[in-house]
């Protein structure tokens, strides 16, 4: 079928072939969001059609601006964009939408599909991480751009809705946002009025545009069916000092003769007859997941435009590394994705240094250490807390705080904010160019524990320090003492959690998690001192598990005790205590239970013997995941519940973590 | 040591003493925070002085004013509060601070002190238990008030801080508030401009006035220093038809002469020589906890106001009872703590009505009837959802909605507001009167994650209804799909949690999480239908886990498969294929870990009998916590990642989480 379309016309049309490429995928899946794509077409097709800079023949152009659709589940806009524009997207696929293998799954998934730039689903998040990947361009342009040399220069344009505007997370981030003046961000709100559970005035009577004020941020309100308004708005936004929110007023499922500005538009497809109504209301003739050629023509010239934008990058990124031939290595070194040289050497001199003095440290006080080695070594090392840096011992001498349009820093002060921190450093590692770590205390983890979930999900290496990791807190008692996070942690699929016994351990588990470059660790850190282990065994943490002190005197082996972080010295103790008595035990430690099973078979039969069945495990949390270690008849030395305040040394007898509990716990299943 | 304070000085000396105490108290623990409450120690005078309704001498009057102390980490200044106005807390106890068994640990503890409403620490919960405190509170008196029977009738206070303020929690729960127009809750911020890292100029320029305006907030800033205008604000407050917020301007440490206004004073002692000029700055010449008389006159003038107060109120409630007798009844009834008689009995209906139908549903549906039996049978239980109502089968027919000053319903539209909404739920459990529960997705339960362990660690009777439980939830992908998630909420101690496998198992659970009024329970429920179980098992969930279908056909018992939720039917499956080759495998359905895990060991054995040592675990999510049931030689059929996008019955297939697999499992054992 063809037709003629005024040139006048085209624009509109090109939105409305993303209004029916999301009708037609989710009436073809029989499921997913037809809503938020029929409403946001319009700002979509300005956007990408005049603004946005990307190169859909090379998706991973680092210049390129950055498009993050917060709502994820109106996947189905970005995946018309991205086949309209050119990317590795194929009809076929958006005709096998949500279905199993495809390219096109039911939230966009970042890593899995070209051009995704972030897996989003989790509402707030995406905003959230449009405001790490707008810091991160602003940082590396304080680090790279030289006057007359601008080669990184783009802009993060975040779509969202009312979902992200209610939670939490986005207070969080877009309050940090205003307080660092990050100008390159551009979120346009669908401001719709419309959620699951119907209008929004059900939940919230909110001025959005007072809020944002508040924040510090660049305001507007706009027809979001209005192009030309769309598009003074954005040119407008791109010429503030602050970052921009524009509440682009639209009507969910925009066109649906009977469901548009319903709720009913939200989350199903809208059946055959309402497709129909809407085709011709929307003046679109064509079948489904037929493109007419001049609306094809229209958007694919996107790939001429990105091929003329990269390539005039690469012209100035030319200049650049004739003027700053050392400046311009480093930035070639980023653009790859390479880490920096010799970082491990710089680690390598402390360690010496730790072997020798066997130091007695809190374990948040090596990992300091070993921060500050790392920030001196690998300079693309950005480090955070959300705001307990003294108590985290996360930031090193050398960095400069990162504030109100001062981004020559590699310091954020996240503020009370774990939740909007977590969501910013994944924002951070997906822009790539910088390597994040962010601290708080480990119950805190709970609070910012969706990010920690997208991390691993997308296999972003992205650190957190989690310090004050046990009853070891002492007096500010159970609020502030983790012990169920050992086992909550453990559970998320792809996060490494590290809990050292000492400073050398620490500084391993952080060069481990350095190494990590396909997912999130987590390094958990104590309060209080504790002593260096009697023997260093290099590469043990690397193996996530290892022979700390076997059987000692010759004595033969009778039972294994396995401990982590702070009570492995607990468990070396009462291996002297046991030895007295000529009972020949194994201390292990485990300072990472995932790298420990991801060894071979026969290292771990080789760590822990089968034949040896009496065993205990030591750790100041649940039992919960200790199980694979002791077996059935095995021990655990550990809590029950929950904490209490009082000073730390109390807590351990209180609760029973001690070396004599490990000791009774040994002798009871001899 | 004697002196006598002229009387119009005796404000001042009283809101010191509490200054005084702070400060000693912590120097005594060497541990604490001295900041806040010499910061807010004139605010506090004033309100407890002139406002705040309560008996000291029965902290559980149920009219009274509710008190909360969002930075619990100022526990200092509410312990000398509640020892000033006559509580059950000696100045021994005040010695005592921050040890081992005092009543007076390091942050506040709900059940352990007298008169503390609430556990607080973990910064913006408070601030969000006060919402849903003054929900709660306008709630009962939408239910009981009458024309000149206003028996209930109170305020809710909330004292917090910066760190409250940036918390994203605090957003959700603050816009709830300026949406339902909460005009009872009156927050003062201790607006210090101070945090751990130091100035908050560090890490914001929100203007938190502005910010709360657009929340529909009524708001003002004062110098939190200055009596009269303190005194002022609140009068003013009470009166407002909107929730209020008094920006109190404050010295962080006000009178210690070098640490005053300096992060310095926030979190740790001031230290001996800080401490005698606090001393001589103030005016305070007495020891350490020694409070001159006159000043512990004005504050113990508390009891006679509260006995007062508690004595009009039984004045009013006479008059009730003999105007609405019934009503009155009901009153008493919750007053007394006491739940509605003869509900189970109406839940009894549909359980004999599923026996005979055996239905086949989702347990989300069948968790949604069950809720429409509840409604009508237990009238303090109140609904809600984050915005998936339809989703989350969480409203019943007979529930009207809350709206803007409109409290007579009985369902709350949280919004897209999970992490507030568990905060308001904990608020409205600890207010009493009414039984809270509210629904999301089950992987969304991370969001809310930090109230639910407050919930179990305060031992509070919240209900979450966690649906789409699995991969079963499809096409929405990985980003929706729980599979760490039974894990991970096992893991908090005192929550229980329900995976029922049918209709008849869901009722249960519902029955079992009412009955427990001790701690939180979480009900995992499922988007896909299950068929109903063969037979129904009286007192098999109460137990948390029973033998659901033993060997068949008298076949000897040569294995054990357990299973939860949407993988029963798949075990019972797997029993049948193995009968037909003649293995006796026996069913245990396990629809709650905790309370199997509180059943005498005796049952468990017959449950599972040590000698039957072929076991498969059956679950759709990863091992974790199913050590102690399959034991070391085990076998799991679960997941080991995250899912994907794909109808669900082809993920169950594609993750191998089949009946085949368990007969496999079980083969490979024999």
């Amino acid at each position: 079928m063809s037709q003629t379309i005024p040139s006048e016309q085209i624009p509109t049309f090109a939105a409305n072939a993303l209004r029916a490429l999301a009708m037609d995928g989710v009436q073809q899946a029989n499921s997913g969001h037809p809503g938020q794509p029929m409403g946001m077409a319009d700002v979509a097709g300005v956007l990408w059609n005049k603004f946005l800079h990307h190169n859909p023949k090379n998706p991973k152009w680092f210049d390129r601006d950055r498009f993050v659709l917060s709502g994820g589940h109106g996947s189905m806009l970005l995946y018309g964009l991205l086949h309209l524009t050119g990317y590795d997207l194929s009809m076929d696929e958006l005709k096998r939408f949500r279905q199993i293998h495809s390219k096109t799954p039911g939230h966009p998934e970042y890593g899995h599909t070209d051009g995704v730039e972030v897996t989003t689903g989790p509402l707030g998040q995406g905003v959230s991480n449009g405001v790490g990947m707008a810091l991160a361009e602003r940082m590396l342009a304080a680090r790279f751009n030289k006057p007359g040399h601008e080669v990184i220069n783009h802009f993060t344009y975040v779509f969202c809705g009312d979902g992200d505007m209610q939670e939490g997370v986005v207070h969080e981030s877009a309050t940090l946002a205003g307080h660092l003046g990050l100008e390159r961000l551009i979120v346009l709100f669908d401001d719709n009025g419309i959620t699951i559970d119907g209008s929004t005035e059900l939940s919230t009577s909110e001025d959005v545009i007072t809020r944002f004020q508040g924040y510090g941020w660049h305001v507007m309100s706009i027809n979001g069916h209005d192009m030309a308004a769309i598009e003074n708005a954005i040119k407008d936004a791109k010429k503030s000092d602050k970052p921009t929110l524009i509440a682009c007023k639209t009507v969910i499922g925009f066109g649906a003769p009977t469901r548009a500005g319903t709720s009913k538009a939200h989350g199903e497809p809208l059946g055959a007859e309402e497709i129909k109504g809407a085709r011709e209301k929307l003046g679109w003739k064509w079948e489904p997941f037929v493109i007419p050629d001049e609306v094809a023509q229209y958007w694919s010239q996107a790939k001429t435009r990105g091929a003329q934008s990269e390539s005039e990058w690469n012209t100035r990124v030319e200049a650049y590394k004739k003027a700053f031939p050392a400046e311009a290595k480093e930035l070639a070194r980023i653009v790859a994705g390479k880490d920096p040289e010799g970082w491990q050497a710089k680690l390598d001199t402390l360690r010496q240094t730790w072997i020798k003095e066997k130091p007695t440290l809190a374990t948040r006080a090596s990992g300091g250490k070993a921060i500050e080695v790392l920030a001196e070594g690998f300079s693309d090392l950005v480090g955070g807390s959300a705001d307990l840096t003294p108590s985290n011992n996360t930031r090193a001498g050398i960095f400069k705080d990162i504030g109100k349009r001062q981004f020559d820093g590699r310091y954020i002060r996240y503020g009370i904010r774990e939740h909007g921190m977590g969501a910013v450093m994944n924002g951070l590692a997906l822009h790539g160019g910088v390597v994040p770590y962010g601290g708080t205390f480990l119950v805190f983890a709970d609070y910012m524990r969706p990010t920690l979930r997208l991390a691993a999900l997308m296999g972003l290496r992205v650190v957190y320090v989690f310090t004050h990791d046990s009853i070891g807190v002492g007096e500010d008692g159970p609020t502030h003492q983790p012990v169920e996070h050992y086992a909550s942690l453990r559970a998320i699929p792809n996060l490494a959690v590290f809990r050292p016994a000492d400073a050398l351990e620490t500084l391993d588990s952080w060069e481990a998690a350095m190494n990590l470059k396909t997912g999130p660790s987590a390094l958990l850190l104590t309060r209080q001192n504790l002593p260096a282990n009697p023997a260093y065994v290099k590469g043990g943490v690397a193996k996530g598990g290892y022979v700390l002190a076997d059987a000692p005197d010759g004595l033969p082996l009778k039972a294994i005790v396995a401990a982590t972080g702070s009570e492995v010295h607990l468990a070396l103790e009462a291996q002297k205590t046991l030895a007295a008595e000529k009972i020949g035990v194994r201390v292990i430690s485990l300072p990472c239970f995932e790298l420990f099973d991801a060894q071979p078979e026969a290292y771990r039969k080789e760590v822990l013997p089968p034949n040896i069945t009496v065993r205990v495990g030591v750790e100041v949390g649940i039992k919960m995941g200790w199980e694979g270690i002791i077996g059935n008849t095995g021990k655990m030395v550990c809590m029950t519940g929950y904490g209490a305040s009082a000073p730390a040394v109390e807590l351990f007898k209180h609760f029973g973590i001690t070396a004599e509990a490990v000791v009774q716990a040994v002798k009871a299943q001899l």
